[in-house]
């Protein structure tokens, strides 16, 4: 597991716990996606000028460890960074933490394709070279 | 109201319910389109077909009175009907039943455009044609 | 419709969109949620306070007018007034602004209940008193 | 991986779709959580008795490959099998199937816990002897 530069922050919503009175373990992957598209904006439009250049990027895979229930209202900060990008495949690293403990991690793959043929394409250069100076510049 | 000839069958998700231990208000909205999907299904390809003519359905109103809470692993049952078709605008109204006690009713409105343009364009005069038979025959 | 004199903010998540390529309709109720909640954080531990004190609010009526679509990420201004209380009753009204546009708007209805018997319960004094003098010095 | 003995089915809904046309990431997380329920209805009333009888299964870690989009009203196979039974442990391994074709697989880890206290607790005995016959008559 790396050192994280980036974090966003969530709040729990209602709608996301369940009658186990603690968050569902589906709204995790929404977290990270939030997690994921807040780290990318950072960077010249972010998802939505991959998106604009004709890309979408597709989630291969996805893991999850819930060490600790997240409860209703609780403030989670979100660590994700960028890892393991190679041609058309990328990854994405976890951490989510409430008041200092860790109460989550996990990781998830991506491959970025064409919109049209959804066929896998090069992960956008500029956005490469953006984020390998944003992390190098942070560590 | 009217009397309705269509019925659909839900069963609640654990991921539905919420920390009062009952389904979240936002679950009705899902499930009433669940009803309207299944209601058209029985025309010809049904919401899929409006899709592959170039259409989309929006909704563009929506009510729900929640009667009684529904809980985890309640069969529940929506009836739906189409009404007030009226060129590019229709309706559907709604009654959710479990074990014979109504515990929801609603409508909602929406408005046929084209997808590209998003500009209303006509109900789909087959598919009018279809639920006006269904709808006479069956009362 | 009255004034608004409380806002809070919500940007649109990836995973509320829908294959339409806008916010799904059921996303609306959640926002309306959000809103409640951070509406009622600002009296003394808002909607905890009224859990801790062994009361429920219930949902029991829901309105959404959809006047133009919500797309993924846009920053949209949830306004939110607490109306019409009166007993265990009380009511929620809402306008939701993109850039200064009014996207939708709606209404909620709830009733607060007793968390065990689930029997309707007055409204918290402390709170109605809070809010009344809130919404009064701001308009 | 594990034969399958059980499957049940989902149709992929309109709400679990997202701006690229497919299903969410997310909702598969949902769906594994419909098998588990399905899958352990069939034994003395399943999930629900394991809470009649004062306790929870908590979701510990979850893993999901997507090998192939699902899209809208797609009819899906879920087969799934519990694991690794051993003290207040359990697993379960999923595959999602398309016309005959696996489009994701995955698993889950759970804990039983105390409902109250959430300390961790064994899985109950009448459980495990009917999912071990159940499993091992299947094979």
């Amino acid at each position: 597991m790396h050192d994280f530069s980036f974090s966003t922050e969530v709040k729990v919503r209602f709608a996301e716990t369940d009658a186990q009175g603690v968050a569902h373990n589906a709204a995790y992957l929404v977290w990270y996606e939030v997690a994921r598209i807040d780290y990318l904006a950072r960077f010249r439009g972010g998802y939505h000028e991959i998106r604009a250049e004709g890309m979408e990027a597709l989630t291969i895979e996805a893991h999850v460890r819930y060490l600790a229930p997240a409860r209703f209202d609780d403030r989670l900060r979100i660590h994700a960074r960028l890892v393991d990008l190679r041609g058309a495949r990328f990854g994405f690293e976890y951490s989510i933490e409430r008041d200092g403990e860790v109460i989550a991690d996990g990781w998830t793959k991506h491959a970025v394709v064409d919109r049209l043929t959804l066929r896998p394409t090069r992960f956008p250069a500029w956005l490469a070279e953006e984020i390998a100076s944003a992390e190098t510049g942070s560590s």
